[in-house]
């Protein structure tokens, strides 16, 4: 039965304490054709959420609709801590109805941009050390599509100041980021119920 | 980039009407040795709490100190809920604190006796539809040693009524599990901080 933190493999030479091994950023990557990267990655901002730490989500999808169940109860764990102190602040931003700092939907062809325009945020947030933890949703595909640059973002992340996690969710992720990331999940399909013709449905599948 | 609801890959020649294949009740089952199992399986009831489901999570740990950031954010939205009617209510118990409803810890020698009890718990609340939404974390371990028999959960689940969801998480889920489950993800680990010497740290493993 699992017991605790397991014990590391091997412990590195590389001059740093237990406590700055403990307290260096996380860099996370959930990949892979199965369920659950997103959903993994929002269970992890429950724990986040728990230690205080200050979370922003960032979800570059089309559709504005997704993840809704998710977005209901971090908004809600997020007036928690307003209203009383517990937990962390959350601010949770979706390129599908614009983002909130710009409210810009555009048209199909504006998407390559906004989604552009979503990272260029995340770096300014990044480099002033706004928040704690970034769940930086679906991003693979606009690195996939060519609309943001790889190698920026590895450096940026890279290089990133302060002690901030970032976890990044979508198939396919760019080896240039999974050689960058710390840890690295991949979801595998098994067994799909859509698969037998059975339908999406709510409190499951959103 | 994805649209809503992805279209079933084929209609099954099973008599039922869509409405009908929406609402059937899904068994799903994250295994694998990587990480976010139970993670994905605490995202997916984020959903299920935004749906106003009742909310049952039983963890088969022996330390009472897992998985503490996801508990104290579901206990905050279940006192959410009791207070504003806001979602849905959350039972959390953990058999490493002895099971609630009986605080019996036991010794070392004890804990297949407890986890079985854990399972006759599970297995009345579903006769009785005392939940919509299950978590039944770690599971596959008491049914790996034999301490609850695998063919005899089958059997509960596939023959439970209404319409009860239910997620079991673990690695090395028993083949009859994943023949009965609707959805099967596997979690494989591609990289993990652990393995560089990294430390578990607050906010991310706990």
């Amino acid at each position: 039965m699992p017991k605790g933190v397991p014990l590391p493999e091997n412990v590195p030479d590389d001059g740093l304490t237990t406590r700055q091994r403990r307290n260096a950023p996380v860099l996370a990557v959930h990949t892979g054709p199965g369920k659950g990267k997103s959903t993994a990655a929002f269970g992890m901002a429950l724990r986040a959420w728990n230690q205080g730490f200050d979370i922003g989500v960032f979800q570059f999808v089309k559709s504005a609709k997704w993840k809704v169940g998710e977005e209901a109860a971090f908004r809600a764990l997020g007036d928690l801590h307003t209203a009383t102190g517990v937990g962390g602040p959350v601010q949770w931003h979706k390129m599908g109805e614009g983002w909130s700092w710009t409210r810009k939907k555009g048209s199909d062809e504006d998407h390559a941009q906004i989604a552009l325009e979503g990272w260029q945020e995340i770096a300014r947030r990044i480099a002033n050390e706004e928040h704690r933890f970034y769940v930086l949703d679906e991003f693979t595909y606009p690195l996939k599509w060519g609309w943001v640059d790889v190698d920026e973002v590895v450096r940026v992340l890279r290089d990133r100041p302060g002690n901030q996690h970032v976890v990044i969710t979508g198939r396919d992720a760019p080896q240039a980021l999974i050689d960058a990331a710390d840890l690295v999940t991949e979801m595998t399909k098994v067994k799909h119920p859509m698969d037998a013709g059975r339908k999406g449905q709510r409190g499951i599948e959103w």
